[in-house]
């Protein structure tokens, strides 16, 4: 296991999180203006200002560190240290007055996620995972289940639009085709909701670092598997990733779904 | 409009709600035993433990009235008063740790549903609506909103695998192909959020009484249009439904949304 990582690291993720939650409460369920972006995905009022937020907070206590967020440009791309920003994953959940979407935050350290935070701020529900610690609900530690296999696994994606590509989408439906049931519209909650035991596999396509990046602490501290559908460890970068991600409450079940996406071989 | 209904059914019926939120709350996310029924739907102890819990208050508050419930036999059919009661709409979501089912009851008088509570513990919100009273959630009024066209509306069903008929996959594939957006995985809970303004159009299928007779009061009583997908006020009966449910915030997106259905005339 990786050396434990600071505690003043998290303590700063922890209040970043606390930061954009009054922001997001803010907007919640009131009539906003929502911009479509270049590919069609919404952007609120809420999303900007909660980067803004964050990043003023980063830029006053971590000047050296780089930054990469969903609304604004990347800063400092080659720091050591680099935080990974997703103010509202969930953008259509937030705007339609559903609580399943929230803030990503996650920090890498030369490259390597050490630390994820996904924080619902409706419901009020924090979790945390960082290299070195059991990952955490609202400070309990939580754990993934394993031992059940592909008949018997709920499995998550946000929903079937997010399979923009013929070949995922074949995947994606034979998958689900093995699973005991299949269920859409979680956005990153579905990962907290399998690190927390409840759900047995997330699959999803077009993801992109900052929907990602703060994910794989949280599962991998609760004793999950996170890989892209090949197994391989997801990109984390802005650019050159697949986007394609698979998430499992354990290694077998991991492997089985691999196995049914069946992706043809490159 | 209707004569108001009697503030003491609408306090009865708050205080089932309020008396199925705890045994909710105790199973939520506990390893529970989940039995498949014999249409392959999940139902666990809490389903019956709520329902029995109502179903024992009832039998002392209002012994004459009828009850229809989803995992119990119909008593007293022929009453004037009939509580029609789904213990956890979204059973899938309960059991997979979504805060997105809610506990549902509604009141039937001589056929009519004149009193609908929508509660979902977690959050701990809970609409209700009743003839001759504006709907609200926690008290507060709320209203649906309208003026907005095909293009622009946010469309929820809680998920593709309810529309079990092709001729229906057809028809909501045509609905989801004019829309802004599609969003799925929000059982009874989209309703609550059409009826609080953030949605537009809720439209599903193979609904029984149980899972719609809340939502007409509730939606009605904040100004949306609720009906089956002909228009026609749903049958409120446990035989003859079609289990197709339209809801829109106004009565010009229905009408839009139902010409966007285009089903075939019989």
């Amino acid at each position: 296991m990786a050396a434990a990582l600071d505690r003043s690291l998290i303590a700063l993720a922890l209040r970043l999180a606390e930061a954009a939650a009054p922001v997001a409460k803010r907007y919640f369920r009131q009539p906003i203006p929502i911009d479509d972006k270049a590919d069609a995905s919404p952007v609120t009022v809420a999303d900007r200002e909660i980067e803004e937020t964050l990043r003023r907070i980063l830029a006053q206590e971590r000047p050296e560190d780089g930054v990469i967020g969903e609304e604004f440009a990347t800063t400092r791309p080659s720091a050591r240290h680099t935080w990974v920003i997703d103010p509202i994953d969930g953008t259509r959940s937030f705007i339609t007055g559903k609580p399943c979407f929230g803030t990503l935050i996650a920090l890498l350290y030369e490259g390597e996620a050490v630390l994820g935070v996904i924080s619902q701020p409706i419901t009020g529900e924090t979790w945390l995972g960082a290299a070195g610690h059991a990952s955490t609900l609202n400070g309990a530690e939580i754990r993934a289940r394993g031992g059940r296999t592909l008949d018997q696994a709920y499995l998550y994606a946000t929903g079937p639009e997010i399979f923009t590509r013929a070949d995922e989408r074949d995947a994606f439906a034979r998958l689900s085709g093995r699973v005991k049931n299949t269920r859409f519209g979680a956005d990153c909650y579905a990962y907290g909701l399998l690190a927390l035991g409840c759900v047995d596999l997330v699959c999803e396509a077009g993801l992109k670092i900052y929907d990602y990046a703060a994910l794989l602490p949280v599962i991998r501290g609760a004793g999950g598997i996170v890989a892209d559908w090949t197994g391989a460890a997801p990109v984390l970068a802005a650019e050159g990733t697949t986007g394609r991600i698979l998430a499992a409450g354990d290694a077998a079940l991991f492997a089985a779904a691999q196995e049914a996406l069946a992706l043809p071989h490159p």
